[in-house]
């Protein structure tokens, strides 16, 4: 069950569309223009002002409809919908909508014109923000597991060229596609891992995990907060992640579930301290200011993590997307405000599930 | 000037929304929690048919303006649309829209919903599909060039990530960020062009070529239909083409502005011969059948470019995505066609521009 709404653009010259009397004649042109695809296009319905310019709704049966806004600042904008039903053809194909905007761009003499590619509605859910908010649409073919645990919703779907994908209250965390991301976020190559010990915070999806172990580390302990995470990626994730969510526990480390800050905590007072931490929990939020809950848990991680530290331990941590400069810099301000000083270095990868390049840091104090 | 379009789709039980009265029903929960957010909203205009369910039209003060539609099989589209004068905040903020869809989600009933990023219109161009005609965003900030050759519309956007972007005919071609478009398409490391005579057909960006000269080849002659290409590329592009489409003509090289396969009948006709021949030409076309001019396009330069091959000589050309499996098995085709008969191996490199994996292929004499 889907619907296609195909989005088409153009911008005019502000002088043919400033009064009403202009944009009654534009629109009577591109009417015209539809009616060759759409034959039985009726106007269904239509409204003006001088402050928003014209809109009107077009249909064919009340099957395929049309809504048109023509802006008196020059920029008109066409949305073509319809119901598709499984095996059918779309009424505009790819290439058909394609010539529609061409023909459409020379008849209203447009400065410019684009045509969105088809958006599906209704299907298995695709569309999915980048850290700077463009759309990204995902080829994926299937929902392999959804679930609510207490702590988030947990999808795991499936895309055609990333393998299984972990999403967390929808947003993009990992798929079988990401070493890169994993490798990245260790530094392998330029940290020895061999013989240290290590704390996890957070890594759910077992892939950290996993990819450390081959490093030969004395001692790594893990504090997961999401059972229900960690049996999802067992199942449906363990290209990345390997065994390490089955067993839990070896000499060689102990996935423990609980909040990390409590355990953090316990750490601090018993005086255990780590040669690295990893900071594998929530993402950078993309605000303005360093506000909010989110934030303050940041705050609480940083100050915890660091007072587990040995004196020349590293915090590894990932980031945010590379474009999202103001996020980066608040997280940057607030490591600037650690006492004692800390000094930091960034490592970046192209992440193939994020469809764009992801910025990682490495803490040490100063 | 932009307009910003948000749509969000929701999938309710299909026994609500079967008759007129039940989406009636759901339009009035829809318009209630709507006006939480628009207080000002108007109904303005509803059509309904048995087929085709329910439409509507809301607006506050024509300004912002929604469309619903909810069809009788259970799938509820709501489109929001409005005009964002420069520097403005969204009516819709990223936060409140998704807050908007879990809130709906709720009060509907739905099974699902998604919301989908906002999409930006009359701005820059920023929608471009991939090869399976799946919606990508660019972070295109601004149009560095656009020209209409007597063979193609060329234009080069910049984008933020990925820097200066070729795109003919509004598709994208290569980036800054492409190196290893060029370093899989060549089989850097596993081929050796020491000492060798090289034919790229096509290849006006120059990256290729630039490439090439890296590795020491006896000498390459290189044959570009599009004078303008060229001269935008160099540029605009010298961060992957350096200055090979400036000088044109060294011990080393000649770039030829001219029809390939003119070119190819030459040097048929005067038996020079290859080591490699480089097919740089267009993109293998997303087609059913192998039929139309560009199949046959493809097929004349096939022909032609085995004739000036060396016996142990290679052919090496780019394919398409790694998901289009239709148009990739119709060019295997195409080859399986060839007399004397040709074997091929594959390659294949997730290309940053392009947002996705892409095919090349190696063909040498079986």
């Amino acid at each position: 069950m889907a619907a296609q709404t195909i989005l088409f653009d153009f911008t005019l010259d502000k002088d043919k569309t400033g009064d009403e009397k202009q944009r009654q004649d534009v629109a009577k042109i591109l009417r015209n223009e539809l009616e060759h695809i759409f034959p039985q296009l009726e106007l269904a319905y239509c409204m003006e002002s001088p402050e928003n310019g014209y809109f009107a709704v077009l249909h064919e049966n009340k099957d395929t409809v049309i809504t048109v806004r023509i802006f008196q600042h020059g920029l008109l904008t066409l949305n073509v919908e319809y119901f598709l039903p499984e095996g059918k053809e779309p009424v505009l194909s790819f290439e058909g909508a394609m010539r529609l905007e061409k023909v459409l761009a020379l008849k209203l003499k447009a400065v410019k014109g684009q045509k969105l590619p088809a958006l599906k509605r209704g299907d298995v859910a695709r569309y999915f923000p980048s850290s700077d908010e463009r759309i990204i649409e995902y080829d994926i073919d299937k929902v392999v597991y959804e679930a609510r645990s207490p702590f988030q919703k947990i999808q795991i779907m499936h895309s055609k060229t990333l393998g299984n994908m972990l999403l967390l209250d929808e947003l993009q965390n990992i798929a079988e596609s990401d070493l890169i991301y994993t490798e990245t976020l260790m530094c392998r190559g330029a940290e020895n891992y061999e013989g240290k010990e290590i704390c996890i915070l957070g890594g759910g999806d077992g892939a950290l995990l996993y990819e450390l172990l081959k490093e030969n580390p004395k001692h790594v302990v893990m504090l997961e907060i999401d059972e229900l995470v960690m049996q999802a990626c067992n199942k449906y994730l363990s290209v990345i992640c390997g065994d390490v969510l089955e067993k839990r526990k070896t000499d060689q480390y102990e996935i423990i579930v609980g909040d990390c800050v409590d355990y953090l905590k316990k750490f601090i007072a018993e005086g255990r301290k780590f040669d690295y931490v990893f900071g594998d929990l929530t993402d950078i939020p993309i605000t303005d200011t360093p506000e909010g809950e989110t934030w303050d848990f940041i705050r609480t991680i940083f100050e915890h993590s660091f007072q587990v530290l040995k004196p020349d331990g590293k915090y590894l941590t990932h980031g945010n997307g590379s474009t999202c400069t103001v996020g980066l810099r608040l997280f940057e301000e607030q490591l600037e405000l650690l006492r004692p000083k800390v000094k930091f270095t960034t490592t970046k990868a192209f992440v193939p599930s994020f469809m764009e390049e992801w910025l990682f840091y490495q803490v040490t104090f100063a």
